[in-house]
C-alpha cells in the first residue's frame, strides 16, 4: 500500500518551548493514524529545524508516495500565499517521484475555529 | 451585572486577508455568548490595528468590569512570554478600575489540538 506522510508546517520561533503544542499535535496525530500509517513530521519556516525541504526529503527517503503538508497557521498571509508555494515547488523538483499535496491553513477550518471559540468561552465562565 | 469583555489577541500580518479567521472567530464567539454578554474585540501585536491597549481602553470606556485577553497563538514563545506581560502591565496601569485577565495561548488547549489533529487526519482520507 502507498504510504502517505504528513508534514506539519509551522512558523518557528527563537524560544524552544514555542514548539511544544506542535509536538503534542504530532504525537496525537500519530496516535489517531495508528502504527501502520505513514510518518508524521514537523517542519518550520524559520528559526527552527528541520525546514520543509529537509522534512519532505526524509519522508521521501523513507519511501512515502504521497506527502501532505498541513500549514499549522491561523491566517493565510504572505508566509502561506507567497513563501510556502515557492518552497513546495522546490520540494517537488527535489522529489519528483513523490506526490506533494498541501492543505489550507488549519485556522481556516470551521471545526478548529469552533474549538477555539469554545476555549474562549470557557475563559469567561469562571 | 458586571460586563465581561473578551479581547482576542493575535500577531498581525501585512496581508489584510490574514485576519479573516480571527474575524470569523470573533463573530462565532459573539454568537455563542449571546447578545447580552460583554463585547468581543480583536487586537494585534504588530502590523494591524487596533493594538491591545487601544482595544482594552475601548472596552473599558464601554463599561466592562473585566477584560479577558485570549492569545490566539499556537506556541508560547517570546511574544507571549515577554511582550504580552509588558503590554498587559501597560493596560492595567491605564485602566485601574478594570480587572484584566489573560488566558494561556489557545494552542495549548487539548480540545484545540484535538480539532487540529482531526483536520490533519481528514487531509489524508481522500
Amino acid at each position: 500500500m502507498a504510504s502517505h506522510g504528513i508534514v506539519l508546517f509551522a512558523h518557528g520561533a527563537r524560544d524552544a518551548r514555542w514548539a511544544e503544542p506542535f509536538e503534542r499535535l504530532s504525537t496525537r496525530l500519530r496516535a489517531l493514524r495508528g502504527p501502520s500509517a505513514g510518518p508524521v513530521s514537523l517542519a518550520f519556516l524559520e528559526l527552527m529545524s528541520p525546514d520543509l525541504p529537509t522534512a519532505v526529503a526524509e519522508q521521501a527517503a523513507a519511501g512515502v508516495s504521497i506527502v501532505t503538508v498541513v500549514p499549522v497557521f491561523f491566517g493565510q498571509g504572505g508566509h502561506i500565499r507567497r513563501d510556502l508555494p515557492a518552497i513546495l515547488d522546490q520540494c517537488r523538483a527535489a522529489n519528483p517521484t513523490v506526490e506533494i499535496r498541501c492543505s489550507t491553513a488549519v485556522g481556516e477550518d470551521d471545526e478548529v475555529i469552533e474549538a477555539i471559540a469554545a476555549y474562549c468561552l470557557r475563559q469567561t465562565s469562571s
